[in-house]
């Protein structure tokens, strides 16, 4: 076994605070392109999956930004992963606001139909979830909506000739403490502590 | 402006699936150490910031898990940030389970106290969370445990002279579509596409 860090071991503490990391930064699309609920994008950090079955995601928004307002109005958003060339926009669209900016004609994007939602996807990024708000809960300084990812549309050019999805092909970006990063290196998939490896053949 | 990669345009469409990438993979700590509520340990990749005041967590496990009913029981956990370096015990803990392995003595992991909660820390990650349950939804395939933040525990070694915390040091571990990563290059910082770059001075 591995020896422990003893580097590790001697601990400061802290009062509670929002170190979870690294963390998804995703654009979110949400808005029905009418007049009164214009497409926008808001990043979003403070997002995960909340269930397998039925698939649910959580999204967590102050409720004074301008999509907020949106996705309660709409009930309904989209979750678009950016790839890690996109890092400004996504910089960009979490710090400035919809009211003030078309985001997707500022940045240079495009806006995709959902097929299930009024939302608009973003064509730059390689993957689109598609997700209906269930329910809205006030929690203090952000307003937590899960949702249910009623679809997925993926980029073809992330799929192999079977149709399995390549999605280290997509040079995703990750949140971790304040800094933006790409992916690296890739360790191990999913079970590979306890995958049996091939022995030496044996004539019994 | 950069331009629009033409080759993610095109889109397939997929039922609604946790398509969200990249997410945490987190060891969760678990029970109070006593023998009806043995510690325990779940890798968890279902997790996400929630609320920044007060800062809150949410987890989701299955029902069916020990750990679902230890943290149930005993209303807490902790949230453990592994290194890459644990990779394979980080996935280990994913797939055995508690009923069967004592984790940490199989791993040759070091639980610590917690100090708000009575679920272990691991001194093996570099940063640990301390959370109380606030609320408890049932979504279908997962129990959602949404859990305020009450103290953090941070190595020291990741601190500078100053205290500030240095956690790209960290060698944090990330999970996108069924594989480990480690964090690669570093893109930037938070509002880094609206900071003033230093121009030429002028004399006036």
């Amino acid at each position: 076994m591995r020896p422990v860090p003893a580097d590790y071991r001697r601990k400061l503490l802290w009062p509670g605070s929002t170190q979870l990391a690294p963390v998804p930064a995703v654009l979110a699309g949400c808005g029905d392109g009418t007049p009164e609920s214009p497409f926008n994008l808001i990043t979003i950090a403070w997002t995960g999956i909340v269930c397998s079955t039925p698939p649910m995601i959580s999204i967590s928004v102050r409720p004074e930004r301008r999509s907020c307002e949106l996705i309660r109005s709409t009930g309904c958003f989209t979750i678009n992963l950016p790839p890690a060339s996109l890092a400004a926009t996504v910089d960009w669209c979490g710090v400035v606001s919809g009211r003030d900016h078309d985001k997707f004609a500022e940045r240079n994007l495009t806006p995709l139909p959902g097929t299930r939602v009024s939302a608009p996807l973003v064509a730059e990024c390689p993957l689109g979830l598609e997700c209906e708000v269930r329910r809205i809960l006030e929690l203090g300084s952000h307003t937590l909506f899960l949702a249910e990812i009623v679809a997925v549309q993926a980029a073809e050019t992330l799929l192999d000739a079977g149709g399995r999805l390549h999605l280290d092909k997509a040079g995703l970006l990750a949140y971790a403490h304040g800094h933006y990063y790409e992916l690296g290196r890739c360790i191990g998939h999913f079970g590979f502590s306890v995958r049996k490896k091939p022995g030496p053949r044996i004539r019994r």
